[in-house]
């Protein structure tokens, strides 16, 4: 294998001891005859200290101030690894976003890559040097430094890996692959060797924590393979990647889930044009997010309207929902805090038929109620009471043998 | 009063507190009608925390990768400062060494400007805006991070002074000016409302920790006003200027001390053409710093070499004097590491006889013996025993009447 981008979140390089071990793992990759492209995160609670010593001096601080700040902890991560790698014996060198150059638009703090120059990296990869780049920051047209929004170390990795033409692109962390659900809550949950863009799109939107959605998005798009394993370099981890061809995809590859959810119902809503957008607009005006919304068939002219939202906006939300039901002359506002969502994951549902059904009636068989049902092409998501939540998921664990390597569900 | 550098080291950018109290300063400058450009270093502990971490991540660090991790502490501090300045209601914004730019050469951890782009801060000031400059870093001319060393801060400050043609550099610190000699020592010690660079380097390489030399002797090269004030902006602090025509300069204004010294003499060397070098080479080519030197007049053809060198030095430059001394086959060696030494500086020395002599005069009223002498132009320094320093510090202050304003000796 040739070129491979290695990339150390905050905890694989918290201190000095990690960052140490982390040039370990990257000088013997290069031992291995690969070529390694390092990018680091900031150190563990470095972005977070910075943060909160920007509140301390102004109320609401510039974001082209914030990127200013915050840009410096990756700067403190790659100058340690570079020194850590060549006290391993290696040739390294740190890079800043600025020196990549990696060209951004100029939107701080949730700023766009439009071009990543390879000629500097290239040359010093040429003369043998190993590269450490700062995650997380660009620079503008002008010079400014942009960054990337929180994960945004994932998206640099992989602009890297399609600007250098790389193998694979390697996230190091602390978990050692996905799994096919939360260990926590289901000790039998296995990790999976290999997975589908698609499926880790899911299963990352639906909670799952490992990886920054726009970045797995971005891979899929330059079609780069991610691999996401321990950042001891130990084991295999799991293989992001497109489906093979005369590989028959599993039919579940995992299940998600949150916990934080909420549920609002606006009852008995006259179903005319424009009733919908009535009670949504105001809610996406005060930036609050819609996840799942179910309306059913109409029934004397009225139809019941639901949607979950995180838990934290579920008191804002709901009053606007009072309001937007009160000029619709809804009959009433019904809410409900205290419910999470599971969404059972496969990009082989698409051939299969059956796994709804499957779903649920393996969790009325457990006296589970379904409050909210959503599908997509390779999903399923309901929302259950908070207190059903673990043995839901454990009874589906079950239900698809996510247990067993080649259970019925899994080719 | 036009353009002031106003520079804000690391105790006064220290918290969050400081910086918000700093931006204060700035902000009262600007409501007064001048136009700010501030320049800060790295928040109080900061350089240190890093560099422990570079010691803890690599034996011995690449200069370039400790310039790297080094200049991210001021880059804290500009982002701070101009959220603070913005959150005080002041246009303001941060600058890196290398967005200003300040260009220098590419001596890592040591570098010297070649050049400060005026372009951009120009710009923005004439947008009515308070320019943040990081202090201590630049740029070289592959766009590689270079720190100026220790102090830089202020070559900063005075590099901008001088490319923006500033009316006066201020240094804001935890002192409110340059003191006659340390008040710790001598509770009658008085601030000095002028002084000139010459008499400010003497005793900045004295012992006198207020400014850095280098970035004095910059200011005085361009003729740049430096002003040493509190960091409260309370208080006229101490100009530091060339010597006015027409005003008399004080004879002596002001006495510097340092306690840690060491001396050594080698006894009966054979006054002959290469014994100094003889002596003195090794001791510079182990890259021990020697201060005093004194050769007595020959004495049956031989002479006592003796020389002073910083205390921590004195174990290796003992034995480094016996081995030249065995080369000489000289008489004998003698060290002495419990000394110290104090210099009565003062321009208006130039014209006035007769110094020395009372200088020596009230050293032997108190029974203070004189180890070894050196003088300039403007300085006589004495090197005493460790426990004589601070009565012979205190008789001398007195003895110059450097108390009183007005002082015999003052104009």
């Amino acid at each position: 294998m040739g070129l491979v981008i290695q990339k150390f979140g905050g905890t694989s390089v918290a201190t000095a001891e990690h960052i140490r071990a982390a040039a370990a793992v990257v000088a013997a990759s290069q031992a291995r005859g690969q070529q390694p492209v390092v990018v680091v995160s900031a150190m563990g609670a470095e972005t977070d200290r910075l943060a909160g010593l920007a509140k301390d001096v102004a109320g609401a601080p510039s974001r082209r101030e914030l990127d200013m700040l915050l840009s410096s902890g990756e700067q403190i991560s790659v100058a340690l690894m570079a020194m850590a790698l060549r006290d391993a014996g290696c040739e390294a060198r740190s890079f800043l976003g600025s020196q990549v150059r990696i060209l951004t638009d100029s939107v701080f703090s949730k700023a766009h890559i439009r071009e990543v120059e390879t000629s500097r990296l290239n040359a010093y990869i040429a003369s043998g040097g190993i590269p450490v780049v700062a995650g997380f920051q660009g620079v503008d047209a002008e010079g400014e430094i942009t960054t990337f929004g929180r994960g945004g170390s994932d998206t640099t990795a992989v602009a890297l890996a399609a600007a250098l033409n790389a193998d694979e692109c390697q996230i190091l962390t602390d978990v050692d692959g996905i799994y096919t659900t939360d260990p926590r809550v289901v000790p039998e949950a296995r990790r999976l060797s290999r997975i589908t863009f698609e499926e880790i799109i899911e299963l990352a939107s639906q909670g799952s924590r490992v990886l920054q959605i726009r970045a797995v998005k971005f891979a899929g798009k330059y079609n780069i393979p991610l691999r996401v394993l321990h950042m001891s370099g130990v084991g295999e981890g799991t293989l992001i990647s497109f489906e093979e061809s005369g590989v028959e995809a599993p039919v579940v590859s995992g299940i998600a889930f949150t916990r934080d959810e909420a549920e609002i119902t606006i009852v008995g809503v006259r179903n005319q044009p424009g009733s919908a957008a009535a009670i949504l607009k105001p809610i996406s005006d005060a930036r609050i997010q819609v996840d799942m919304i179910v309306m059913n068939a109409p029934r004397d002219g009225c139809v019941d309207f639901s949607f979950s939202v995180d838990r934290a906006d579920y008191a804002q939300a709901m009053e606007l929902a009072r309001q937007a039901a009160a000029k619709l002359d809804a009959e009433d506002v019904l809410g409900n805090a205290a419910v999470a969502k599971l969404s059972v994951v496969g990009v082989g549902m698409r051939a299969h038929a059956g796994i709804a059904s499957h779903v649920f009636e393996t969790l009325a068989a457990e006296a589970i109620n379904v409050r909210m049902v959503s599908t997509s092409e390779i999903k399923i998501s309901v929302l259950v009471a908070d207190k059903d939540i673990d043995a839901a998921v454990r009874s589906l664990h079950r239900a698809f043998e996510l247990d067993q390597p080649s259970g019925r569900w899994s080719d």
